[in-house]
C-alpha cells in the first residue's frame, strides 16, 4: 500500500503514519518528493486493516498496489478452474451452452423447452422457479412446485439444472434439486446467502451486478471460495449504463479482464445483457469470439405468452439457427462443442 | 399503454394484438398513422400482464403511460406520510438528523458518540451490528452484541435507534432491539428481506440501490407497502456514476423527484453520499435546502480508528459546528430543527 | 407523437394541447383512460416544432413514437450503405481493418508501421497529425507536417489514409492529404465541425461520443447526411461507465443495434475501446463476431516510446498474430477479409 | 509518480524502467515488497513525459501522485479568484444569478425578459444566438442578429451577457458583442475553441461535460488558463447517468470537490441539469446551501412557445418567487444578493 500525504502535512503527521503501520507490522519506505511526501508499506497484511490510514490527519489518500482478493486470483492459482456438473465441464476446451425458458410456468413448457434446446445442442437447462421480480404484483414463480418440474425435465432429459435462489432460508431446498446454484445480479452482495450457498458445496453461477465493478464481482466470489466451496462460475450478465436502446449494457470487457485477473471460468447472458432478441445472435457470437466458456439463453416455445421475459427470449427454432452460427465461431476460437443429442422421446 | 407496432406489422398482426388486449379486458384505442399504427389500450389493469404483448409478432415496444407504483405514490396518497419513532416524527415540518458511529465497535464508543451526537442535536441514533462488507476478510459487525450496545446507548440517552439488516433470518432479532429497521442499498431488491421487514410493522429505512432509479426505489418500497407496512423512509445514499472524486454521487434531484411522486419522507445521506467526510457538511446542508426530511450521518469519535468507513466520518466537534449551519438553513427553508437536548451523564 | 396529460389536467387544457396540435397540422386521437387522457397526434411533421409542447399547462409528459433520424436510418434506405476508399469498399462482404499509430511522429515510424500493417492485412492506415489531449502540455500531433508524412507513408505502401481533423478551419487542409476524415469522440456533437466535414465529400469515420447515445449518434450522422455527404461510416470506441478495470466499455451491443436501425457501416476501435493492448485481440474477435463492417487498431514498433497511448497500441508481430484470428472468425461469420498482399520495399 | 511493476517482472526490466525514470531526470526510490516491485520516481515532471512508461515490459500499471492541472489547482493560487463583470465581482461573497431565455427569438422576447429577471434581481443576462441542437432539423439560433438583440437587451437594462460560441471562426464575432463567452457541455473538449477563447481576454463561463470528471474539466480550464485567459467560471450542468426521471442528473458534489481543488468560481445550472422546471427552484437551493457562487437560470414569458427548451425554462413569475427562497438561503450560509434594482422602462 502507499500513503499520499497531503501537500501541507507536518512531520509529525507524517511520523504518526509511519509508526501506525510500523504498529501493524510493515516495512517503511519514505520518499519525500518535491510536493508530496509517500509512504509505501511492505508486508503481507490484509488490505481491510489498513483502510482507515486514510482517516489520519495530513494523509491525502491511499494507493492499494494489491488486488484485494486473493483466492480468485490467478496469482494465487495460475491454471483455469474446470467446474464439473455431471459430464459437462465448464470452464474446459468446450464451449458450453445452457438455455430454457426465464420461469418455470408448467410442466409442458419446461419439458417441451428442454427437449428443444437439447435438440439443438444445449448442455444444461435454465429455468427460474423463483423470480426476483421489480414489482411485487408481478409473477413470482412457482417455487418448489418449480423445482419440481424441473426435476422432471431433467429425468426426461439428462439435463442438469440451474436454477436461480434467492434467499438463505431457500438454499438448502433449491440445493436438493438444482445441479447449478444461481445467484442472480442483484444478489451479487447479499453476503449472507453467498455464505449460506458455500456451504452446500454444489456448483454456483455467480451473477455479475449491474454496478458493480469486475473487482468486486470477484470480492463476491472471494467470499463463496473463502467459505470453502470452489465450484464457483462467473456471469456477465450486462451493466447500467445510460444507453437504452439496450436494456442493459452487456460488458463483453469482462470477459478478457476476468481471464486475466482470476482462474474462474466465465458466462456470457445476452438475455438480459440486451433485453432484446434481435440482438442475442450477434451477441452471443461475439461472447464466444472474445473466449467465454459459455452462454446462457433465455429460450421459451412462445416467448409472447411466456409469464417473465418474453421480450429476450428466442424461439427454439431462432435457438436452433443460433447453434449452428456458433459451432463455426467455436471452431474459430479453438472452442469445441458438444454435437447436439439425440433426445428421449 | 400503448403499443408502438413495427412500420411493416401486418394488418393480421394488428388485430392479433387488438385481440389480445381485449381479451386481458381493455378498450381499444387504434391510431393508424403515416408510419406506424399506435394501438391504446384503456382499462385499470396492472401493467404485469401486459408485459409480454411486446413479444409479439410486428409489435415495436410498449410504452407504458401510468407509473407501476401504487401505493408508493402519491396519486394514491395526495398528503405526505409521517412516520412516528418515540416522539420523532419524520416527514413533519421537523428536519430531522440521524447521527451516529458507522459500525458498532464498543460499549465506550457507542455510548461516548451517542451523547455527543444527542448534546450536537441528533434525534435518532445509527449503528451497525450488522455490516456488509465487500471483503470476507473485513470487519462483519458484532453482531447481537451490538444489537445489546445499542439498547445501552438508547438507554443512557433516550435516542432511538435505526440499525441494518442484511438478511431475513435476523429480521425478528433485530426488530426486538431496532426501533427503525435498515434496509442497506445492496439489499434495495432483496425482495424476501423486504417481504420479511413488512411483516414486522416496524418503520423501515430503505435506501436507495446503487444502480436504481428513483422508480425502482419506489418499486422496492411497494413490496413493504403492499406487506402492510406504511411505515417507510426512503433514503438517497448515492448512485454510481463515472465519477472518481467522490466515492459516489449523491442524488440530489432525487429530492425533488421523490418529492413529487411520493408521499413518502426522503433522508439524506452525504456520509455514504460522497465518501469524503470534507465533502460532507456541503452536501447536508444543500440536501436540506432541496426540501429533504432529515440526515443520516456518520460520526466517530476517533475516525481514524474506526473499523469501517474512517474517512467518510466527521468527528463529534465537526458534527456539532455542522448542526449550526444546518439550523441556518432549515429556517431558511421553513424547516424546524429541535433544540439541543441536555444528555444524561 | 403521443402527450400524456395529467391526472388532473382540465379539459379546458385537454383541448389547449389539441387545438396546438391541430395548428401544426396533426389529426388528433383523443383516448380518455381512466386515469389519464392521452391525445394523439397523427401526421408527418418533424418533431423539432413540437417539442415544447411539453411545456403546456396540463402536459406530463410526450413520447415520441418515431425515431428522431431521417436519413441515417433504415426506414429511408432498406439496403446497406458502402463507402468506397481507394479499392476498399467498408460496408460489403469484407470485414475491412484498418491499422497504424496513435500519433504521426516521425517519417520513420509512420513509413515502418505502415509497411507492417499492410504486410499483416491491414487496408487502410490510421494515424493522428492532430491531436485532442486532455492535458495542454500534452504532445499535441505534428500537424501539416504530420499529414506530408502519412502521404508518404500511402506512397509507400498504397494504403487509403484516415486521419483526424479537429477544427473547422483544419477541413479544408486536412481533406488534401486525407482519404477519410476522422471525427474524434469528443468532437461527435461540433455542429459546426459535422456541417463542415460534409461540405467536402469526402468519407467520414464518425466516432461515438462518450456520454452519446446509439440514438444521438445517428442524430450527429444525420448532420453530415443532410449537408449533403452520404459517406459516413460509423465508429464505437468505447463509452464512460463505472467500471475501471478497462479506460473506457467497449460496447459491441452497438453492433447489432446500429445495423437494425441504420445502413451506415459500423466500425469498432478495440484500442480506445478498452485502452490496454491485452484486451485488443478478445475485442476484436468478438466485434468481428458480432457483425461490425470492420476495425481501427493502433499499432507502434515501439509502444513503450510512444508520445501517444502506448499502453494500448500492438507491435506489429502482436497485430499480425491478431490478423490471424480475425481471418478464422470473419470466415466463420461469412466475411471475407483480404489476403495480405505484398509491401513494395 | 509510481511505477507497479508485474508481479513475475524481472530485475532486467526493473532496472530498464528506472532507467528511463532516471534519464528523465527523476530521482528514483525502489521498494521491493513482497508480492511486487514498486518504483517511486521523484521530481517535477510534466506528467505527459512519463505516460508510456506503463507500455514497458513488467510494468503492471502507473499511480499518479499529482493532479495534472496546474494554474486551476488550489496549490498554485490558494486564495479564490474574483472574475469581474461590469459591476459583477463572481467569486466574491455575493451569490450571482444569471438569467434569461434558452434561445434568442424576438426583439421583444429578450428585453421581456431581461427587464423581468432584473426586477427580479438577476445581475447577468444569458441568452443564445448560436444553438447547439441534436438535430440539424431543430432551430439553430438567429445567428448574429441574435448577437444584436442581446446588445439591445443589455442597452435597456445595464445586464452584461453571457452567450454561447460554438466554434473557433465565431469566436471574434461573438467576443464583440458578449461580455462572457459561454463553452457548453458538448465543447468542453473542444481545445481549438478553448484556444481562441483564450485569446480573447473576455471572462469565460466553461460548461462540464456531460461525461467529464472534474478533473478533466479543470483541464480544461488549464487550456484557457495556460492561453493566458485567467477569467475562468465553471459550471456544472448536470452528467449523464443511468436515470431517466431527470433529463441529466445535477452533480452538485462538484460545488465543494471544485472548492477543494480549485480556485475558480463555479456557477450551477439547474435548468439544464434536471431538464425540468419543477425541480428547479430545490436544486438552485440546494446549490447556494452547498456554496456555489452562483446560478444560471432559464427563463422565458411563455415556455410552452419557447423554440428551445420550453420545459425546463421558468416563467418570470416563477423566477422571482425563486428569488425570494434563494436571498433567505444566501443568508443562511452568509451569501449576500443584490437588491433587485429598479428597471429603466
Amino acid at each position: 500500500m502507499i500513503v499520499v500525504m497531503k501537500k501541507d502535512a507536518t512531520p509529525r503527521q507524517i511520523e504518526d503514519v509511519a509508526a501506525r503501520l510500523r504498529h501493524f507490522g510493515f516495512d517503511i519506505h519514505l520518499s519525500a518528493g518535491v510536493e508530496r511526501t509517500v509512504i509505501g508499506a511492505i508486508g503481507d497484511k490484509k488490505p481491510a486493516v489498513l483502510e482507515n490510514i486514510e482517516a489520519m490527519p495530513g494523509v491525502e489518500r491511499i494507493v492499494p498496489i494489491l488486488h484485494p482478493f486473493k483466492l480468485a486470483g490467478r496469482e494465487f492459482k495460475p491454471e483455469p478452474t474446470v467446474v464439473q456438473v455431471g459430464d459437462v465441464r465448464v470452464g474446459s476446451d468446450e464451449f458450453v451452452v445452457m438455455a430454457g425458458p426465464c420461469a418455470v410456468e408448467s410442466e409442458e413448457q419446461v419439458v417441451e423447452t428442454a427437449r428443444q434446446v437439447k435438440a439443438a445442442g444445449a448442455r444444461i437447462l435454465r429455468g427460474g422457479a423463483y423470480k426476483p421480480r421489480t414489482s411485487p404484483y408481478s409473477f413470482q414463480g412457482l417455487a418448489e412446485e418449480g423445482l419440481k418440474l424441473l426435476r422432471l425435465a431433467r429425468e426426461e432429459t439428462g439435463l442438469p439444472i440451474v436454477t436461480e435462489v434467492l434467499s438463505p432460508k431457500d438454499v438448502e431446498l433449491v440445493a436438493e434439486y438444482a445441479d447449478i446454484l444461481q445467484i442472480g445480479a442483484r444478489n451479487m452482495q447479499n453476503f449472507s446467502l453467498l455464505r449460506e450457498v458455500a456451504v452446500t458445496r454444489k456448483p454456483v453461477l455467480l451473477k455479475r451486478g449491474l454496478a458493480n465493478t469486475v473487482e468486486e464481482w470477484l470480492m463476491a466470489a472471494e467470499y463463496i471460495l473463502s467459505g470453502g466451496n470452489y465450484q464457483v462460475m462467473l456471469c456477465e450478465r450486462g451493466i447500467r449504463t445510460f444507453e437504452t436502446a439496450t436494456r442493459n449494457t452487456l460488458d463483453l470487457n469482462a470477459v478478457p479482464v476476468v481471464k486475466e485477473l482470476s482462474h474462474l471460468p466465465i458466462i456470457v447472458d445476452p438475455s438480459h445483457g440486451t433485453g432484446k432478441r434481435q440482438y442475442v445472435p450477434a451477441m452471443s457470437r461475439a461472447a464466444c469470439a472474445a473466449g467465454a466458456d459459455g452462454l446462457i439463453i433465455e429460450v421459451h416455445p412462445r416467448p409472447e405468452e411466456a409469464l417473465s421475459d418474453g421480450p429476450q427470449s428466442l424461439t427454439p427454432a431462432q435457438f436452433s439457427q443460433l447453434m449452428q452460427e456458433l459451432a463455426a465461431v467455436a471452431a474459430a476460437v479453438g472452442r469445441r462443442m458438444a454435437s447436439p443429442a439425440p433426445v428421449k422421446w
